[in-house]
């Protein structure tokens, strides 16, 4: 019964996502950096390990921590596989460095008496029995050494050059070791979690012919052009049967002469429900085998999870009891009143029958990961149970830990971040509206300097079907360039829902963010090689995204000053490679020129007094700057955009010697 | 099985230490605000409940909580007794209020139809069955009311004036309802542990006649002087027998002459040790008249808990085992490399007999509990292990919950927080050493405004036997009002070390915070009638302190901007009594005249237009301020500190009324 000897306390451990109820979220190659105050009364000197496993490992890895300032201590480890681990503290009194440093301050303020020497062989004789053989021998060596040295000088120099290393450090604290009360989990996905670059299109629109309902053979045609502008996942809306019943038409009226191909959201008919393909696409084969070319292409096909029905659903008939139906005998559709949304009906996740329902929704997800499907867009998450998306997520994980699923909750913040805590990898975000200085640095900050960047992995979208923000209905091309490079350089996961995007398209329902006769309702043809496309200028910021790991996170941006409050600035440092660093300017007004002094923070960066190179990866324009402030023009009508790769050691080959 | 169902997120529940470890602490009458993120998916209306009870209740209360804003509710209890309370929280899903806010839509939308009644007639139904007979009858009218309504317009208006007041909301969550999974303590002291005014004197040095040791019976002539000063607690240095071997004499030098009384910290003679008093100063009939005596006059005695021992104690020889003996048969004494302190002797609770030494601490306290002693100020209690002041102080309070603990940890700020979460109820400060305008406000508002304000309760001193800081020491009679101001209305718990505070005694050794021949190694006589004395300051400052609920707080200091940074400034507004508003001026230049212009929030004082009434409650003076900004001089050499009664509502008698 060691109660009141174990005394070193362990608190405020980080990271932990609240209290840890729920994972800790890295992907392979991040490692996760453990603080924790660690303390006891008086003035002891302490000892802690961190430890860590993967979760069906038996013996704990242990790493020591270091001493930070203020009680706080500090070690990191590694995540090298897909998987869930676990993490945790020890801490102990270090008998031995307290007696080490009271003695050698004992022995240069010659107050020194043998006796003094007891406390610290005391230490070692009793661990000595716990060690393996050879360490015994050391320890009876050191003892010895240190009882017979001759003089004060002598013991002095002897034990301040002594360093134990062959003894584990906790073995010191003899009985004082104290775990911390709980065994933390780490969540660890593959790389595509933190970096992905997503194009949405609508497959029935990839037809070249007129009007015609593409296929996915027509999708075939068209990865190479995705594959060009360097995306690396292509998203569909659903690809499933489309009800009949109460059918959309052009810009939501209800379709009533039956042309309407509907909307892809209002899933099932009689082709079948969740697991079909609408016939119009294709077959399950072509399917196959788009999967199969986009991978060749580098490109991964993620679908949509959309749970919720057309009238004409299978599941209506097949389990009613799913659904809430009312006393005139008709079923309960999708209403925020006094909007109606007639072509839809929602599951009735309240019913007795809940677990046959959740059972199924699974059963359609493992379905489509069967078809080679590992990326998910979950369509409005926040409307149905946080607990089934939990227990969802989970499941399909424990099957396959490669599957992703990104949520597309544009709700209240704490319900999006607790979607994100229950599981989803990737969230939408509202970065679609944050469009000055400010709001992109404030909303940046908390994203990435609280303890949401513990679980939450924002995907900043540009525009999507349903949002086409002021900012790109007035801003044409130029606003489109700007959105796409805060985007793609401010979160490792970025997207747009394209051809629209980079062909410019931004005619909007007036007085909405809605786009006028949108694809959600109609089949359209595409001119790709459109005057004015951006899909070039797209490339070149996807090219910087993949050649420089200092974009392929989203934790280390740092903002920077800049003497103009239409200039955003800030640099971004590679986690693990020094040499990595990236300043990206971005003009903010569409309209205007703007220019001014940036300040650079030089330390961080590592660059000394000289001169350096900016190189401009979108231009390839090479500019010299010397010292903290310099000057930056973006002109809006021509690239509104920097994106520097900064070159601290300039080549001599640069001639630029003469500067030096 | 309502897992499904269940799903009402409770999270971020505040207030809680460390996760709900330790309890919150109150004081009789502070009530406690319950804030928590309560949201579910989607758009549901939800409820909340605030559960509390008293720890050995059976049943809860219950007080709904409301929403505040960004999902985040709140709701607050009252602690009326002192103990110790739980809390917890209930949530659900309102089904009624959202049924009962789309219904309004509807009808207001002209897209109602008469099914749409249904899901509401439905709730009403599922609660019938578990109200009282008069409620499932109200309720049956209510239905048929419902029902029955022969337009829409005469529902619209029937269902927007129902309340349903007499239906517990939480009914109305059916299956939904949420239990946060933690129930929460708190802890509640008597009022004394907010609000207290200490005076630290040696008792030995009470006597008048020039260097005679004084006694408990001289101290009993003292108490009038110390009650007109304003004080409530009296606090003594230990006075218990003093061991002889290694005795210290002046200014801490070892006494040879065997003539020095002695430090009162090395306890213990042959004598008696912790339980014993000190025979020089009386019997323990004489202290209990005193302890009598003093609560006539208002004054609670408290005494010094040292827990550690002279040579000499009787402990060393009964039990041996306590202490660390080093082969030469010398017992380890107290040491700070290369410092000794030869008359001190450490327990070593890391002695295998840790158990029967900390029962024995125990029984101290609780002996001196029956003398009568109900406040101990803790001497150094961050050298001794955290775990037993938990149960230390949770033992005593058991027997005697109106025993408060004041920990003397000038440590480091974390060691010192945890001994306030592990029970002490009191804690000293940095203040001791916090000057400036920019230091105090940054201090006062890390403990007012992060969550240290749920468990630990400052007590700023002034100074100590230990600690004459150099601001007192060079700024003289100025300095030592302007630290008692400052102490006395920062915080509702503060102290000084006396006589030498009021008698601007402040010669200090050398280079050091020390006190030339300090008090602890020498008996003192004192002229307390010395021209200079601040006595009568004290007193005033005592009496508003006494007066004014704002200032029984240190919760609720508001800085304010002043136009000058020697001259800082706040106002206190009293937590019950809406027109007791203090504001505090203070010139921290101890050597100059420093004035400037004051910035009021008069909205926040209730001050309408008109001008209101500055009372200085020191001077007794009379200010009449208008608007926002008033001028303010103070003058070090008079009185360099205002407390101001703030008077929004001017009197007639006044003779003010030419202003309105």
């Amino acid at each position: 019964m060691h109660f009141g000897i174990k005394r070193v306390v362990i608190q405020s451990v980080t990271p932990q996502v609240n209290g840890g109820v729920f994972p800790v979220k890295k992907v392979v190659g991040e490692s996760v950096t453990v603080q924790a105050d660690i303390f006891s009364e008086g003035h002891h000197h302490l000892g802690a390990d961190l430890l860590w496993k993967e979760v069906n490992e038996n013996e704990w890895q242990r790493i020591p921590m270091s001493f930070v300032e203020n009680d706080r201590w500090q070690a990191e480890f590694p995540t090298e596989t897909v998987g869930n681990y676990l993490y945790t503290i020890e801490a102990w009194i270090d008998y031995y460095a307290s007696w080490k440093e009271d003695l050698l301050k004992k022995i240069k303020a010659e107050t020194f008496v043998n006796v003094d020497i007891e406390p610290g062989i005391q230490v070692l004789e009793s661990i000595q029995g716990n060690v393996t053989r050879p360490v015994a021998k050391i320890i009876d060596s050191i003892k010895k050494k240190i009882k017979e040295s001759t003089s004060s000088k002598q013991l002095l120099n002897y034990i301040e050059s002594l360093e134990l290393n062959d003894i584990p450090r906790y073995m010191l604290g003899i009985n004082s070791v104290t775990r911390f009360d709980k065994e933390l989990h780490v969540n660890v996905k593959r790389k595509k979690a933190l970096f992905s670059t997503w194009y949405e299109f609508f497959p029935r629109s990839s037809n070249p012919t007129e009007a015609k309902h593409g296929t996915f053979k027509d999708c075939i045609k068209l990865i190479p052009y995705i594959a060009s502008m360097g995306f690396d996942t292509i998203y569909f809306p659903p690809i499933h049967p489309i009800g009949k019943k109460n059918r959309k038409g052009a810009n939501n009226t209800l379709c009533s002469d039956g042309k309407s191909p509907g909307s892809p959201w209002a899933i099932g008919s009689k082709s079948g429900g969740h697991d079909a393909i609408n016939p119009e696409l294709g077959t399950m084969a072509d399917f196959h085998k788009l999967i199969k070319v986009a991978k060749k292409n580098g490109l991964e096909i993620a679908i949509d999870l959309a749970f919720q029905c057309s009238p004409d659903h299978p599941y209506l008939k097949k389990y009613p009891e799913w659904f809430k139906w009312r006393s005139d005998g008709t079923v309960q559709f999708a209403e925020n009143p006094p909007k109606k949304y007639e072509d839809i009906v929602p599951f009735d996740f309240e019913s007795e029958q809940w677990q046959e329902l959740w059972n199924e929704l699974k059963r359609v997800v493992l379905f489509w990961v069967e078809q080679g499907i590992e990326i998910f867009r979950v369509d409005n998450p926040h409307t149905k149970p946080f607990p089934f998306w939990e227990w969802l997520i989970s499941e399909v994980n424990h099957k396959n830990p490669n599957v992703l699923f990104l949520s597309e909750a544009f709700t209240r913040p704490k319900v999006m971040k607790t979607l994100a805590k229950v599981g989803f990898d990737q969230s939408y975000t509202y970065f679609t509206w944050r469009n000055t200085k400010e709001e992109l640095t404030t909303y940046v900050k908390d994203l990435i300097e609280s303890s949401t960047k513990e679980y939450f992995r924002p995907n900043f979208w540009a525009n999507t079907p349903d949002i086409l923000p002021e900012y790109l209905q007035y801003g044409g091309k130029s606003a489109h360039i700007i959105r796409y490079a805060l985007a793609a350089t401010l979160s490792s996961n970025c997207g747009i829902y394209g051809p629209v995007y980079e062909l410019i398209v931004n005619q909007a329902i007036v007085g909405k963010e809605e786009y006028l006769d949108s694809e959600k309702y109609e089949v359209k043809t595409w001119d790709l090689t459109k005057n004015g496309s951006i899909s070039e200028l797209i490339s070149l910021i996807n090219k910087a995204r993949r050649e420089n790991p200092a974009l392929q996170t989203t934790w280390n941006t740092k903002f920077v000053e800049t003497e103009n409050d239409a200039l955003i600035a800030y640099v971004k440092k590679a986690p693990h490679d020094k040499c990595n660093h990236i300043l990206v300017v971005v003009n903010l007004d569409y309209h205007n020129v703007r220019s001014g002094m940036i300040h650079l923070p030089l330390k961080d960066l590592c660059i000394n007094d000289k001169p350096y190179l900016m190189h401009d990866l979108i231009t390839n324009e090479k500019y010299i700057w010397a010292g903290e402030s310099n000057y930056v023009e973006l002109k809006p009508y021509v690239i509104p955009v920097h994106i520097f790769k900064i070159q601290s050691e300039m080549k001599k080959e640069n001639n630029f010697d003469y500067f030096m």
